[in-house]
């Protein structure tokens, strides 16, 4: 451990940082959950030649390496403990190229999603992952996730807009997956397999994301109050029934919607009641606008509709105060259950049932386009206690079982890894770990995290 | 290899297929190439029992196994030679399941592509993978080579339309990948893994797939004629520059128009022309023919333009009979690299180049809409002589060279092995290759294709 460290210190100087404060920091993402002990020190690279010296030094002392972006991460992935290297990404925050013509950028893994967003608009370009955390997530955290967000259904998620990344391996070499091209099948898809991977076979260096140009028209919002969230859930899967596809559509529960009044001082909703938020764009943003309110309001929904961008921004603020809304209740745990769209109201309904068999409130809100809801345990102190671990446990049978999944966007991690066997079996859990052993035969990269086998 | 033979015929009975003919025909995909020999036999699987019992043989006999499916491959993927056994998969033809709601189907790997989206049709549905051999390849074909097609750079390739696969693995257990809800990111993907993985690393039983809806409104068709195909590029990249997304983009040189022209019986082009065939489709389709035969007029194009689906066919049929022109002038080694879409006037520069250098006229068709180009060698005889492969070679060097790919969506298969390494690294190339080991220890499924080591 010592070894390392006098060993990154005399490569690396001052990017090695020892504060207690760093370390501390860096023990914990935004989960609220923290790793047991202290890593031995936090690296600020800032090329890939220092990651590359890292792992170098990693490799060579057998050291286990967290990689970690902005530590926004929700499944405890990016959290080093004791014993580990934290190597940090987040400083490496060039964009090498922005194409508009190929619409690709080539960008290092530390930019913020919004900061490369904000460049990018100033070509006509987006690149389209948008996770609730793009003002404070990184790139290369994104990719390691393959996160999604509130636009995903209709513009894609993260594993829909790279073509190719930079990965430095456990030994240090370098590797280019992928190309520039939109099109290629030459042997596997390794860039996909990264995509995701919570820095288990690499650190992504460097990526090659996959943009569009900005959508152009009127960007309608519909918001619409629901008797019950049942209704709601129907609702939404009338819309998408229908053929139209919005951009967003969110859907927020009674729970929900309480504790953003709360939060946001507005009078409280009507008891039971849920909302979706809905927003169309491009050429036939209108007429799909006026579409939609006539199916929410023939599904027991009243429906306002604006055609103006910022009003339709108040209208989100909303959903957007979700996340300090439960904060200002207690510690979250932010589960992350993915679902066919069809089986979105049974899955409400499992909500329902599992919030009753455990008399506890689990306020829920889901990107309704494509299945994939959130439901919030809130606690008091740092560990969710067994109670929650039980209750999170039944949500997770009852997804898989609707055909769904433990982890729409946010990740295994820490925290879900004892499920993951659940929904893959024995032998394919067995496999993905002999693969990630490929990458990494020592076992060094983001060791107990995903594969955890003590779990 | 008796032993295989006995103890498949005393599992499968009339499964097993022995017949000269039946075997002649599995040692050759339309790829013209043939594997040296004959496979001992060829296994009609009807069910993942039979595929598990092939596999479980094999195993046990250590014997190499050739998955196929139709046989259409143009990258020598599926050719069974002596001592190997061809499981063919083209007789599991059902639909399991299909959902309207969650855009979703289930469904068998055998069923050939045209078929399938017949049925879906019937439920406003399509499954938007459309290769020009869409009549007469499988889906499991598809999915195992990563198919692309002409409407692929407006609706994806198979990358982006499979949400799960069934997968038999070398030893015969059975794996289920993925899952039906259309976000997850629950562990590695293996479901991207397996797409394009040309039967390495198992055999795909089954496949959730992504469906869209029917697309309504006018489909309008813009033929336009160009003075030079590099005229041609640079008009089709202005079309993409602007924005615009066409359904189609098809792009012919002059030796490709000349040919087909001679099939059909069609008036001769004009020496050296180069034509972009070009389909919008959606409900601003009509809009954005207009805008597009502007821009076409503005880069020496000479366009016409119809919103008349039957006339748009008619139009398009002259690129739809790119190949019976090519078959017609001898054998043809059609290649496949892919390009970012800027370079395509930089790529048929090298096309021009290589064919001066050896004298030889590769005719040339494009999927402009994303990079994908076509050039086709034509020689007497049924193997490529060196000659051919010395041009094919500078072809693919300039390819990688201009940040693209040696294969947009045919593959690697025998054909191209020897390349491989050139664009993977040789680093990246033997973690590929140990990942395929991962899925099959013993290197029975397809040895020889994509990571031939003596290529
Ligand atoms: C308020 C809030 C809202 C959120 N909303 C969303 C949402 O809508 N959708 C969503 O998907 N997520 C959401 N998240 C979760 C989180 O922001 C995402 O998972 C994000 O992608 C993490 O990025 P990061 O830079 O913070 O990565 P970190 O948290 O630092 O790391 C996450 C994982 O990525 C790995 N990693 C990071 N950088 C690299 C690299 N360069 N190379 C290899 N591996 C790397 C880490 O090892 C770890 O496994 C939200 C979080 C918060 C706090
Ligand atoms: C006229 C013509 C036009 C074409 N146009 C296109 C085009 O536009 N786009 C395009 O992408 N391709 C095109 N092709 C190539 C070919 O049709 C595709 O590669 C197709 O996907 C192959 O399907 P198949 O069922 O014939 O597979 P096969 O040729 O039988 O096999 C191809 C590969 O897939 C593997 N495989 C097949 N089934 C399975 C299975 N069940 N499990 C695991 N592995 C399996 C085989 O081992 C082999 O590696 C064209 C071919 C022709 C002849």
């Amino acid at each position: 451990m010592t070894a390392a460290l006098d060993l990154l210190v005399s490569a690396l100087g001052d990017l090695v940082d020892t504060d207690a404060a760093s370390l501390d920091d860096a023990r914990a993402d935004q989960s609220g959950h923290a790793a047991p002990g202290r890593p031995i020190a936090v690296i600020h690279a800032e090329t890939v030649e220092h990651v590359q010296t890292v792992m170098r030094i990693a490799t060579e002392t057998r050291t286990p390496v967290v990689v970690r972006g902005a530590g926004t991460g929700l499944a405890g992935a990016a959290n080093g403990g004791e014993g580990e290297i934290v190597l940090s990404t987040r400083r490496m925050t060039a964009i090498r190229e922005i194409r508009a013509d190929d619409l690709l950028a080539v960008v290092e893994p530390g930019i913020l999603n919004a900061e490369l967003n904000d460049v990018l608009a100033a070509h006509g370009l987006w690149w389209a992952p948008d996770p609730a955390s793009r003002a404070i997530s990184t790139v290369g955290g994104n990719i390691a996730t393959g996160a999604g967000g509130l636009l995903c259904a209709k513009y894609g998620v993260v594993r829909d807009a790279v073509l190719g990344v930079d990965l430095v391996l456990a030994d240090g070499r370098l590797l280019h997956l992928g190309h520039r091209s939109v099109k290629g099948v030459t042997g596997l898809d390794l860039t996909s397999l990264v995509i995701g991977s919570e820095g288990t076979l690499g650190v992504v260096v460097g990526a090659t994301l996959k943009l569009r140009r900005l959508v152009e028209g009127t960007t309608c919002t519909i918001a619409a109050t629901f008797p019950d969230v049942r209704a709601a859930a129907a609702a939404s899967a009338a819309v998408t029934a229908s053929g139209i596809q919005p951009a967003i559509m969110e859907l927020m529960d009674s729970a929900s919607l309480a504790a953003v009044a709360a939060l946001l001082q507005l009078p409280a909703p009507t008891p039971g009641s849920a909302q979706l938020t809905i927003q169309t764009d491009g050429p036939a943003s209108v007429a799909e606008a006026t579409t939609i309110a006539t199916i929410l309001a023939a599904h027991h929904g009243v429906p306002q509709v604006s055609h103006d961008r910022e009003e339709g921004e108040r209208l989100l603020a909303i959903r957007r105060a979700m996340h300090p809304a439960m904060s200002a209740l207690g510690t979250t745990l932010i589960e992350d259950v993915s679902v066919p769209r069809s089986a979105m109201p049974a899955m409400f309904d499992e909500i329902a049932r599992i919030e009753k068999a455990y008399s506890m409130t689990i306020p829920t809100v889901a990107h309704a386009g494509d299945g994939n809801l959130h439901p919030n345990f809130i606690f008091e102190g740092s560990e969710p206690p067994a109670q929650v671990w039980a209750a999170a446990d039944e949500l997770f049978r009852a997804a898989i079982a609707l055909g769904g999944t433990l982890t729409g966007e946010h990740g295994i991690g820490t925290l879900k890894s004892r499920w993951l066997a659940d929904e893959l079996g024995d032998d394919q859990w067995e496999l993905q770990r002999q693969i990630t052993r490929v990458f990494d035969p020592l076992g060094i990269l983001n060791p107990g995290k995903v594969f955890a086998v003590d779990a």
